[in-house]
């Protein structure tokens, strides 16, 4: 539901990382206003498409000079839920799981990993930027005694839907799944599905479309 | 160019992919066909939305039982650009690299990574399910020897646009960017870049309008 009760649609929920992506760059390089010409050209919509995004959410005040960009950073950063912290878990320590945890980036913007989990010995114990990795068989007794309200699973395809049932049965209401199959959870659970096929198939799709 | 000769919206190319793997499950477990309403409720979509999506690539022969599975996926494959196979380097090592090199799922679908490309000299001389680590320095001369289709650059954000203009530099024409940052390549080179907090930050928004 969006501010002003109506559906906000997916392509629309699917744009508002980008704005937040591009006002991000531009407060960083000191840039005060941007225009709706601009905003339009960078994002390769319309002004009137993104008149139309931004009322879904009410609206941002559009001065004539266009929009103040710390200001309109600040709303998509609400709309986002990046105005307070998570708490994460990654199961699954193997490449994905550990890129995951070494990049600073999330917890720039409030994501903190508290713990890995994986079932194979070797990596138990080790510890990546002071985020412990645990024994997969201790994940409920973690679950019980810390507050986690996101779970990456980043396990092999076939471990995912173990792991997510797991998850779910001991509270996680949302789960960003980086294996490659689509994880089913309950009603009431929110699953985001990463394919970075569906990315490299857009690729091949330009390619072959280059070259005809 | 669709093959009617018109634009094929990005939404369109976007779902592309998502069918691909769909008809990929259903051929996977033995399903011949599948009819417009399962296929519109799986990909959540009306049925009309879908015909108007395959209408952009000439419209697929429906019978009044539905889609042929195999026969849909074999269409939707060659719009993909994945009836041929891509040679692949990877230039940055690191977990997101490795995580790319190490999982085979690409390689089934016809995309061959040739080689890896990072700078540290622990990582140098290195290989990875037989896929070797070179040192960056011989880029230039691997390209030079070896027709390469598509270039991953995993490497840090700060090192990104750097390594994108080294490769454009030596022909290459397809660039898949894991850096957090959008990389500029000249008119003629297509550039897909992977913006994994996207992904998360549609999930933020998801907990956040869940907890309205």
């Amino acid at each position: 539901m969006a501010r002003n009760g109506s559906y906000v649609s997916e392509a629309v929920i699917r744009r508002m990382p980008k704005y937040y992506r591009y006002l991000e760059d531009l407060e960083k390089t000191g840039v005060e206003r941007v225009s709706s010409k601009e905003l339009s050209q960078r994002m390769g919509l319309t002004a009137s498409k993104i008149r139309q995004d931004f009322n879904c959410f009410g609206g941002f005040g559009q001065q004539g000079y266009g929009y103040n960009v710390s200001d309109l950073k600040k709303e998509i950063m609400k709309i986002l839920g990046l105005d307070r912290t998570y708490n994460v878990i990654i199961v699954g320590a193997g490449n994905i799981g550990q890129a995951l945890a070494n990049y600073t980036g999330f917890e720039k913007e409030g994501f903190f990993i508290k713990a890995l989990f994986d079932i194979n010995p070797k990596l138990i114990g080790m510890s990546i930027r002071d985020i412990m990795i645990y024994d997969l068989d201790s994940l409920e007794d973690f679950l019980a005694k810390n507050p986690i309200d996101i779970a990456v699973i980043s396990t092999p395809k076939d471990k995912a839907q173990e792991v997510a049932d797991r998850l779910t049965r001991n509270g996680i209401k949302s789960i960003w799944n980086f294996a490659a199959i689509d994880v089913a959870v309950p009603r009431g659970v929110i699953a985001e599905n990463v394919h970075l096929s569906d990315s490299l198939y857009t690729l091949s799709y330009r390619i072959r479309e280059s070259l005809e």
